[in-house]
């Protein structure tokens, strides 16, 4: 048996539907395992745990490798960040950790395992790109947004610093305590207690419920807009290809043909 | 009198606007009494309360068997979603139910009973009807959050577990947790807790907020678009049906029919 | 000097643009002079404020006299809803109210009288209008959230109202318990209570807001299309009014006068 | 070494990508030196960042009049309201300010500096324009917002004021204590405590919560038609401009140009 029938054999198995299948559920268990380290479980049930996870690992290992061998082309392979992606994580789960302070990152790499889900659902990773297409668009109200955040954070550091170090102390701190104003969680006893002192704090915290609304709301209209455009760039596209529909191209063109004919009539 | 002269009075009935009326007010006094029992009562009120519930009881089976007998072809009868529904609420609320601990799932029945109100009024059912047709449309929305809540709440358990119990304890309250911070409540309470232990926890949140913001807005806007082209396809489909007024497709006809008249010309 | 000269010269009067900016100046000052007795105010000013209250009272009987004396038919003078509002207003504030516990109703009239702003500037009046055309077309979406609600209250008034009477004492009460959980306003301090007796009534309060919000959701939704549609409609009709562009109709028309011109040449 | 040439040279460096660069650097450089000053530094440190200052000032005024000298019509310079923002925050800075109450309001303007990133930056200058033209559509909206949050705040004062001093003392203070209702922040507080005395209270505050919320998602819904029409028209206009695709008003010369062939040919 030679590598080329291997790479040919894994290549059928790789777009296998039903090997696809296997793999999610895999995924989904391993899942399950993670939720299932979070009860308070006996130390029996956490050896048998234990085992599953190295099980889980070393077929992760074998799935990786057989999408490896199984592609025609082995650079191409990582020019997809979703195989990059997982390769990673099955790497780095292979290296052994047994240090208490570092079982925790070990724990965080297994929990990013689900993650593998949306890599091999394919309608999930389209989800996934959509997303993360839309993100440069609003590049520059997240700019803006920021700037606000800054402007807003220096100025209540600077005022409040001394009212309570706890939510102004310097300009992170402030920042996050901007931004639980802009979720209104508790944000009344924030103002107060800065009004305290400043009466006039409240124009502070007004205006950038304003500014920070507004500017979430342009940014909440940017998506939709883009969102509508690009359905209806492909709904014209679909429409050129089926030849049923007419359009306004199709009628320009019977409209040059007409022409053609009575030219050539007479 | 024989069944068939029977069933055609019962259709008849069933389509009355006037007997539809008097159901949709039997079903309201029904909800009132209901409403009526949440309050202090006198014994005396409450005898009366139980008599009136036996009646509406009566009343509903009497009725339900008015549609059914009154239906032509007896198995389309259960093909309906709502008949089934009706059946079910009417014969499980028959069941004598004497048992204290019983007593509350009988009431509980009872309330269901509210809902007939939309199983008989038709606006309501169309509008709950395109509400459930919306659902597949976002199920990978849905799946993409279930695992972004899943990852979040594996995470939450195995780092703040130890910090507060009633919060993080295992992964199913975790992601109970993960909700209330979505919904913003308190969450800067569950968050400087877990930030007097590991400092950089806030990042943990923040991350949250966003993914789960960026999703629930693209959810929405996904039914926004969807909504609309419905909308739209609906009213081509409405033009199409109304001659008068031209459409580009008219034109292509028409266009196609001079050329006819050109040919035939010469 | 006759009645019809009267008329006459109320009527233009009335139209005048100086005349309606000196009553919403007007309005604003009594809004202003109600504004003002909210705050500690020396007795000498409040019987100022008390001189002021009645020539704005009187002003606002002399404008609405004008109003009905200028309008050519009087009949029509009630058929403007906005016209009934403003006198009933005016009429109202002229009983003499001395009782200390109808001085608060005396003083909520006074109050409603800044609503006369809406009635007096024609895009406010617009602007209403709309809001209140919008609401039947929602009437079925706001039936099936009181159905909701109210199922949702019936559930909660029967389990929980042993555990906390201010809460869940009746159905109303608890209706507005419900509507605190909507706006997310400290609902979990509401759950961990009844979950502390019933371990799953987690499922009745994530149900409850998932359900209301894609009801709400649906609600917004139904408002923008219905709001796009509207613009579209008219952007529509505009169109077929400026003859310059062409529109779909007159290119059918501009084909049908082609087919005549070749019918008849030959 | 004369005026002009020194006018042209500085015009080219200020369209120069690199010197805008600089500046952005040198802006960025001053947001960070401002964070820094929020936290707790040792004195050295504190001399370093004096120094900084100075020279950022100084670096600002040098940018400002190489912009100036560089504009060939002084006077346009002026008419940029960019422009005038600019030279107003670097002229301010330039006042030495010792006294201690002063050197807030010193800081405050150093912090605006940060704005100038908007200035310099063209796409966050489009978008804030874009922000800024949104508003006036709006103003309506934004009136009755006011008028309604005036008329509940005349009623809370009047009714509550003695219920609570710090929530409803004056008109102000209420109108503050509604804009927290209208966030849902700890709203039910509020309410539970005037609901103690006037127990129908509750009226109160759902009536001004449907209210805002309608009147808020009309605005939203403004925004959305508006910058969607926006888009469409640009879109017509993008259209037009390239010849390729045709539209209908093209259709409608061709058909012209069809007629007059016809006419023409017999």
């Amino acid at each position: 048996m030679n590598y080329t029938t291997l790479q040919d054999a894994f290549f059928k198995l790789r777009s296998n539907r039903l090997f696809e299948l296997f793999v999610v559920s895999i995924i989904i268990f391993s899942a399950l395992v993670i939720g299932a380290k979070t009860y308070n479980i006996p130390p029996e049930v956490l050896v048998l745990i234990g085992w599953l996870d190295t099980g889980i690992t070393l077929f992760f290992l074998l799935e990786i490798s057989i999408r490896f061998i199984g592609e025609p082309e082995k650079k191409r392979f990582f020019h997809n960040a979703w195989n990059v992606f997982d390769t990673l994580i099955v790497v780095v789960s292979l290296i052994p950790i047994e240090d208490s302070e570092m079982a925790l990152i070990g724990r965080l790499i297994r929990i990013f395992r689900v993650l593998r889900m949306v890599s091999i659902i394919p309608e999930l990773r389209l989800l996934l790109n959509s997303l993360i297409k839309a993100l440069p668009q609003l590049g520059y109200v997240i700019l803006l947004m920021f700037i606000i955040f800054y402007i807003y954070a220096a100025v209540g550091a600077s005022f409040f610093g001394k009212i309570n170090e706890v939510l102004w102390g310097d300009i992170s701190i402030a920042m996050l305590t901007l931004f639980r104003v802009m979720t209104f969680e508790d944000w009344t006893d924030v103002m107060y207690e800065t009004m305290a002192v400043y009466p006039f704090s409240w124009i502070f915290y007004l205006t950038f419920i304003f500014l920070t609304t507004f500017a979430f709301l342009n940014m909440v209209i940017g998506i939709v807009v883009s969102v509508m455009e690009g359905e209806h760039a492909q709904e014209e596209k679909e429409k050129a290809l089926e030849d049923g529909t007419p359009t306004i191209e199709s009628l320009h063109k019977e409209i040059i043909e007409l022409k053609e004919l009575i030219k050539n009539k007479s």
